[in-house]
C-alpha cells in the first residue's frame, strides 16, 4: 500500500508543479459538505490510505501531513506507516495548525490549492484569510483528482424513491411553503441548499448514494416563484418525476446548478458552512446573501407527530432484533469462537428480519476489552478479537427503517468484572440517567445540559472527550444538526420534537471502554409562573445490563428511573416476543 | 419630576432639530464603558428620571422610550410615570428592539444620533449596520448634554493613591512587561485601555471617582517603547507622580488621549467592546487593529497569591462585622422598629470598625418580604418596609477593603415561615452547594457549570433570570469580567485564581425573595490520566441560616458541605470575637 500512496502523492505533486501550486489541501468532504461522502469524493483516503471519517491531508512539494483528532490517533499511525504522510495530532497544544505548518514550510508569495468544489465557503474564506496573514495565496480552481485518479468512482446514479406521507407526515409542497415563510422573515426570497439530508427531508425523497445515509446527490433552490431540484435524470423513474412535478418541483440536471445560480437575481439565503466555496462564488455579486444557519435544518430537526410515531415503531422492531441478538450472544460467548467481527453481521441478520428494515445507519462499533476503549473503533479481520467470558463488550450500532433511524450503544459484562469496571460502569449509567431525567426551561442549549452526563465522572477526575449527544435524522443521517449536547458551545436550543442521542462513555486506554446510549425526544414537561419547561422521553427499547451496577452508587431517583425504564422496555417489547424471549427479557429487566 | 423631564426632553429635541437628527440614543455608560459611570455621564438618568443601573433611552421628535431588562420593569414603571418616556421591556418576545422601533418611527434617510464618546465601538458598528438595513443613518458627532444639561457635574478630579505591593503582589512595571509579552504573541505592539478598573489594576492605583468603585477616570496606552497614563494632573500628588515615574510610566493630560492616538503608528491591540466608537475611529486607518478580548482583563481576573491572601484576610474582617450585624438584627427585630433602610447604615457602621475598610462595594440590597423578590431592589424612604418577626429578609451587601472586595447575600428567617418558603430556601441552598462542590476539567466555561445551581429548581419548574456568578475585583469593581457563571454562553474558561460569586436565588413576585451568595476561588483539585481538574474554594465567612433548611431535601454530601462550611466559619472567625459573639456564632454554626 505504501508504495501505491507514494505513486499517488507523486502524481499530485506533478499536477501541483504544472499548475504552480506549492501545496494542496484535501479535506474529507464532498460538494455537499457531507460528513460521509460518496466514494467519488473519497480523495483524502485515496491519496493517504487513511480510512477514518475525519481528517485533512496537506501535501507540499516535499512533505505530506494528515491532521486528525484524538479518535483516530492510533488508527492513523497504523494506516500512515511508510506512506510518507506524517500524522499531526489535532487538538494537542504542541501540534501546529495546518496554516501554521504551511506558513513554516512555504515561502512568502507561494500558492496553496484547494478544490473549491469540496470546501465549505466559510472555511475557505477563513483559510484564505489565515494564509494571507502568512503571505500565502489560496487557489481554489483545480480538482487534481479528475486527472490523476484514473479509476475514480463516478458520481453515483442510483435511483431515488419517494418516502410516502404516511412516514413523513408532511407533503414536500407544505415544507417548501413553510421554508418560504421563514426565509422571508429573514429578508430572503430564496434558499440555496447543498446538504443532501436536508434535500431528502424537504422533498420527501430518499436515495442510496452514501453508505448508511439514505440520501441522493443533488442540489436544491427554493423560492415562491420556482423550486428546482438539481439531480441526475438517471436517478429518476417516471413515478418519482411525476411525484416531484405534483409537488410543484422543477427538475434540472445536477450539473446545471452552477449555470442556474450564476443567473439568479434575488436575495439568497444560505448557510456558508453548508455550501461550497465554488457555489457561493457563483452567486452574482450584486445579489444580497443572507448567510444564516440553515432554517430547513432546524425545521428538519423538529420531528412531527408522524415521524415521532415512526421512531417509536422502529424502536419496537429494533428492540425485538436486539433482544434476539443479545440472547444469541449470551449463549454463544461461553461456547467460544465469538469474535468482534461476527457481531455486525449477526446484528444485521436479526434486524433484517424486521419489517421496514433498510440497512445499517452506520458501521457497527464492536469493541471487546481494550478495543472498546478506541472510541471510533472499526473492526477488521486483522484487529478482531475473540470475545472471551470476562470483562466488557461494547456494541454501538443502528439501523435505517422506513419509519425511523436507530442508534444504540450497550456495554455488556460478558464475564467477571473488576471493582473498577463496576464503578466505571455505574458512573456512566449515572450520567446517562441524570441527562435522561433533566428538566429545563425553554431556551436551554445542549451545552448547558452536557455536564449532567459528566458530573459524577468529573467528581472522580474522569472525562470523555466526545460529545454526549447528537441529533438524529428520521430515516436519514444518524448524525444531524443543528442541536447537540456537548462541552462545546452551540447556540441551538433544545426544542420540542428534537431527537438526540444520550451517550456518555468512559474509556481506559488498553483496558476497556464503556458507553450507554439511548435516543431521547425533547418534550413539553410543564408550564409554571416561571415559564415553559421541557424534558426528555427515552425512545430506545433495550435492556441496560444491570449486572455491573453498584446499586449503592445510585440515588433513589436513579434507581427508580432504571426500574421504570426496564418496565417500559418489557411492556413495549414483550407482546412481540416468543415465550422464551419474554422470559429472557423479564430476567434482564428485573428491578434492582 | 415629570415636568422637569418634559423640559429636558424638549431641550434635547430642540438640539436634535438644530442638528438635523430625528432620534437620539442615550446609553447608561461613560467614555470608559463603565457599568457604573461617574455622575458627569449620568445623562440617561437626567433625561428620563430612571435610576436603574441598566437601560437605554431613545428620543425621537415625538416620542421617547426606555429599554431595560426584567430586573427593572417594576422600578421603571414607577419612575417613568408621566414622564413621556415609554417603557420597552427588553427580552419579552413582543417587545421590538430599539432598531426595529426606530425603523417603524422614522422615515428612510433620516438620522439617528449617538455620542460616539459614550458608545462602545463594537456596539456602534452593529447599531450602524442595523440602522443602515432600515435605511437610517448613524451620526455620532454630538454630545447634546454638553449644552442642554446646565448643572452637569464636572468630570471628577479626585486624587488617586498608590496601592502598595503588599496588597497588589506585583509591581506595575512587571504587569506592563507581562502585557507586552502577551500582546506581542497576538502580533500587536501596543495596547489601548479605556476601562477604569483595568487601568487601576495595571498601574496599582486606586481612585474615588465612582461610587463604590475605587477607580480613577483615565486612559492608558501600553507598549515596550512607552507607557502613558492619561489623567487629569489635579488627581496627582507629588508622591503618586513619583511612583508612576519610578514604574516607567509617562503621564499625560486626560484629554490628550485623542491627539496621541491620532498619531500612533503601530499595530494596536484593543477590545472594541471596551473602547468607545470615537476613540476607535481616532486610530489612523493604516494602523493594524487587533480587536480581541482585553488580555489585561484576563490577567486581572487571575488573582496572585498576595491578592488571594488579601481576600482571605478581608473576609475575616467582613465576617466579624457581619456576625455583629446579624446579632444586632436578631435582637432588634422582635423589639420592633427595624426598617429596610436602617440595614445598609448598620452594615456600614459595623464594617467601618474594621481595619482597612474603605467603603461599600455596592449599594446594599435590603429587601423584606415582597421587596426581597425585586432582584435589584434599592430601598428608599418611600419603599422601606418595617421588618416584622415573620418571613424572609434578604440582604445583599459588600465592602471595599485595601486588601480585597467582598460581596455576600444572606436570606434570614426573621420569624415563622411557610412550608413553601422552607422548600424554596432549601432548593436555593442545594443549588449553592452543588456549584460550590463542583469539580471540572481545565477548559470548562461558567455556562457549563451554571446548571448545577439551577437543577433542583428546574426539576420543580422554577428558575431565576439573573446570572449565578460574576467575577469580582481585588479592591476593585464588584462586577468584573471576563469570566462569569450564567445561562448565556461566555467563551472564558474558569482559571485557577479567579474569584467569582456563587449566588442562586428564587423570587416569588409579591411574596419574598431568597438568595444565598458566597465568593468562590477557582483552585487546582487533581491531575489524573484524564487531565487537570479544578474546583472551588469558598472564601466568604458568614453563617448560612439553617432554620429554614428541610434536611430531608439535602443529600448526605450536601449536609456534609454545610456542616464543614460552618465549622470553617467558626474556626476562622471565633478567635476574633468576644465570648458573647462566639456563643452566638457557635449556635449559628451548629451541625444540622
Amino acid at each position: 500500500m505504501s508504495n501505491t500512496i507514494h505513486k499517488r502523492l507523486n502524481a499530485l505533486r506533478s499536477f501541483m508543479e504544472e499548475k504552480g501550486l506549492h501545496a494542496f489541501i484535501i479535506p474529507t468532504t464532498d460538494s455537499h459538505l457531507s460528513e460521509y461522502p460518496a466514494l467519488h469524493w473519497a480523495a483524502r483516503e485515496w491519496i493517504s490510505g487513511f480510512t477514518g471519517s475525519a481528517g485533512t491531508v496537506v501535501v507540499t512539494r516535499e512533505k505530506a501531513g494528515l491532521w486528525t483528532d484524538s479518535r483516530y490517533f492510533l488508527q492513523a499511525e497504523t494506516e500512515l506507516e511508510g506512506s510518507g504522510v506524517d500524522l499531526f495530532k489535532d487538538g494537542l497544544p504542541t501540534t501546529p495548525t495546518m496554516e501554521e505548518w504551511l506558513g513554516s514550510e512555504l515561502g512568502r508569495g507561494e500558492s496553496v490549492g484547494i478544490d473549491g468544489n469540496v470546501y465549505a465557503a466559510k472555511e475557505a474564506f477563513n483559510l484564505s484569510h489565515k494564509l494571507n496573514m502568512k503571505g500565502l495565496h489560496l487557489i481554489s480552481d483545480y480538482d487534481p483528482f479528475a486527472s490523476i485518479w484514473h479509476d475514480r468512482p463516478a458520481i453515483p446514479t442510483n435511483p431515488i424513491f419517494v418516502l410516502p406521507e404516511k412516514y413523513t407526515g408532511e407533503a414536500a409542497s407544505k415544507k417548501i411553503a413553510r421554508i418560504c415563510d421563514i426565509i422571508e422573515k429573514q429578508g430572503a426570497e430564496s434558499l440555496l441548499v447543498a446538504a443532501l439530508d436536508t434535500i431528502a427531508w424537504i422533498f420527501n425523497i430518499r436515495g442510496n448514494d452514501v453508505k448508511c445515509n439514505p440520501v441522493a446527490v443533488s442540489y436544491a433552490y427554493i423560492s415562491r416563484k420556482e423550486t428546482v431540484l438539481f439531480i441526475d435524470p438517471k436517478k429518476l423513474t417516471a413515478e418519482t418525476s411525476d411525484y416531484l412535478k405534483s409537488e410543484d418541483v422543477t427538475i434540472a440536471e445536477y450539473s446545471k446548478i452552477y449555470d442556474y445560480v450564476a443567473k439568479i437575481q434575488t436575495s439568497v439565503c444560505l448557510d456558508s458552512n453548508k455550501v461550497t466555496f465554488s457555489l457561493y462564488n457563483t452567486i452574482p455579486s450584486d445579489n444580497r446573501i443572507i448567510d444564516i444557519p440553515s432554517p430547513a435544518d432546524l425545521m428538519k430537526s423538529i420531528k412531527n407527530e408522524t415521524e415521532i410515531q415512526g421512531f417509536k415503531n422502529a424502536m419496537e422492531r429494533d428492540g425485538v432484533a436486539l433482544v434476539r441478538f443479545f440472547m444469541w450472544l449470551e449463549k454463544a460467548i461461553p461456547q467460544g469462537g465469538v469474535t468482534e467481527i461476527m457481531i455486525p453481521q449477526k446484528l444485521v441478520e436479526y434486524r433484517s428480519q424486521q419489517d421496514n428494515f433498510v440497512g445499517e445507519s452506520f458501521d457497527t462499533i464492536s469493541g471487546y476489552g481494550p478495543n472498546g476503549a478506541i472510541v471510533h473503533y472499526h473492526v477488521s479481520e486483522k484487529s478482531s478479537l475473540e470475545v472471551k467470558a470476562e470483562g466488557f463488550l461494547l456494541i454501538d450500532s443502528g439501523a435505517q427503517y422506513f419509519d425511523g433511524t436507530t442508534d444504540i450503544t450497550r456495554t455488556v459484562a460478558v464475564g467477571p468484572l473488576s471493582e473498577q469496571m463496576k464503578k466505571d460502569y455505574t458512573m456512566v449509567l449515572k450520567g446517562h440517567i441524570d441527562l435522561a431525567t433533566a428538566i429545563f426551561p425553554q431556551g436551554t442549549r445542549g451545552s448547558q445540559l452536557d455536564i449532567l452526563a459528566r458530573r459524577t465522572m468529573w467528581d472522580n477526575g474522569i472525562n470523555y472527550l466526545h460529545g454526549t449527544g447528537h441529533g438524529i435524522g428520521h430515516f436519514l443521517n444518524v448524525h444531524e444538526g443543528p442541536q447537540n449536547i456537548r462541552m462545546n458551545e452551540n447556540p441551538t436550543t433544545m426544542l420540542v420534537g428534537m431527537v438526540t442521542s444520550n451517550e456518555p462513555g468512559l474509556y481506559r486506554a488498553g483496558q476497556y471502554g464503556i458507553r450507554t446510549e439511548n435516543l431521547i425526544l425533547t418534550q413539553h414537561e410543564t408550564t409554571t409562573e416561571f415559564g415553559d419547561f421541557y424534558s426528555f422521553k427515552t425512545l430506545t427499547l433495550c435492556p441496560i445490563d444491570t449486572t455491573p451496577v453498584i446499586k449503592e452508587m445510585l440515588t433513589a431517583e436513579e434507581i427508580s428511573w432504571l426500574n421504570e425504564y426496564h418496565k417500559f422496555v418489557y411492556d413495549r417489547l414483550s407482546p412481540l416476543l416468543t415465550e422464551d424471549e419474554k422470559r429472557w427479557l423479564k430476567d434482564k429487566t428485573n428491578e434492582i
